[in-house]
């Protein structure tokens, strides 16, 4: 099994956690988004949207993060990332896409390329809007791990949810974002992250970091 | 069980279809964004993002439209909006996120909104931003489509990435996106939209349309 990859994409990191929390060997290849080499023609007859990350496995290429780690879910049950109950799943699902649908999408690289050179925006005026999405999402994801999180962001096991906030909380540390008002949020981040195979799939830790 | 919608709503508008491609009877709670309704503190008491849609059902309250599709498909397995097979399934959520993913959150209300008032952006620049995340994601998925599909996104069934799909070409033709290079694509959200029980669920149809 391949797993398309860089070492900062943070949809790419999702998924070297889901992996790594399952103990799921395989193999790694690196495109770097900043050359633009994943839009390299043999990479986008396998991905056709020319993103990471990708799955390679089993004849087949599967695309997009929360499809993988839906997949990876079904592929090696144990440890389960999802809860047992319909409810708890949709909890942690609506978490995960939170942060998939409504956070990350806005502030990746080509989105921010865009704001500058088609936009003209100013690095102030992209720091403003990274802050405001990251806000908002965080602001709302805070309120649902008080409800729903005891450690973890939905009870006291890693989910998928866990799997999603700690690259986006990487990501909102980069970008210089406040998360003071995000107490419970970060504390289930470091302890996500803290767990030893979780450690290693950190971007600075990945082959292909600067 | 309640739906809380708005008429125009891409996201809301996938869960309709999925709740009438299985035959679920439920009320139908809207909140008008235009005017920030959903904004509203008894609204954000249940739905922390302030977002549609939200299912009210046994008691909780769940969000993200992704998260609901699959709780749908897990409450009413029939008929099934996910293939039975694991790389089937993987294929459809992977349709499913990138429309929920990388085209939908960058063409919702409330970021146009900031394009226009963070970044004074003019409506021909706000037109080519839409057009832009629609031709990108279209443009794969025309080709999953081609790779997947027979007469609906995948297969000859309807699927989540169908329920996704109507939406997103409602919206595409509402911004006068140019659709003449994913023939294939058009032609599966025409065949599911021409489904009866879908049919009603047109945005036009809605009670708080215009």
């Amino acid at each position: 099994m391949i797993l398309h990859d860089y070492w900062r994409s943070g949809a790419g990191y999702r998924v070297r956690i889901a992996l790594a929390l399952k103990g799921v060997a395989h193999d790694r290849v690196t495109h770097d988004l900043r050359t633009g080499a994943q839009r390299d023609p043999a990479y986008v007859a396998l991905a056709p949207q020319g993103l990471v990350p990708a799955i390679e496995a089993d004849g087949m290429t599967l695309t997009q993060s929360l499809a993988i780690l839906e997949w990876i879910e079904e592929s090696w049950p144990k440890p389960a990332l999802l809860p047992a109950d319909a409810a708890g799943r949709a909890i942690v699902r609506s978490m995960a896409a939170l942060i998939a649908c409504d956070i990350h999408p806005l502030n990746n690289l080509r989105v921010l390329n865009t704001l500058r050179a088609d936009l003209g925006a100013e690095q102030p005026q992209v720091d403003a809007w990274i802050a405001r999405w990251i806000g908002d999402g965080f602001a709302a994801l805070e309120t649902l791990i008080a409800r729903h999180g005891a450690g973890f962001a939905y009870g006291d096991k890693p989910t998928i949810a866990d799997c999603c906030l700690v690259p986006q909380v990487y990501s909102a540390k980069r970008f210089a974002v406040d998360l003071s008002a995000y107490p419970r949020l970060v504390a289930v981040s470091e302890r996500t992250q803290a767990i030893e195979a979780v450690s290693a799939t950190h971007p600075s830790s990945q082959s292909d970091a600067d």
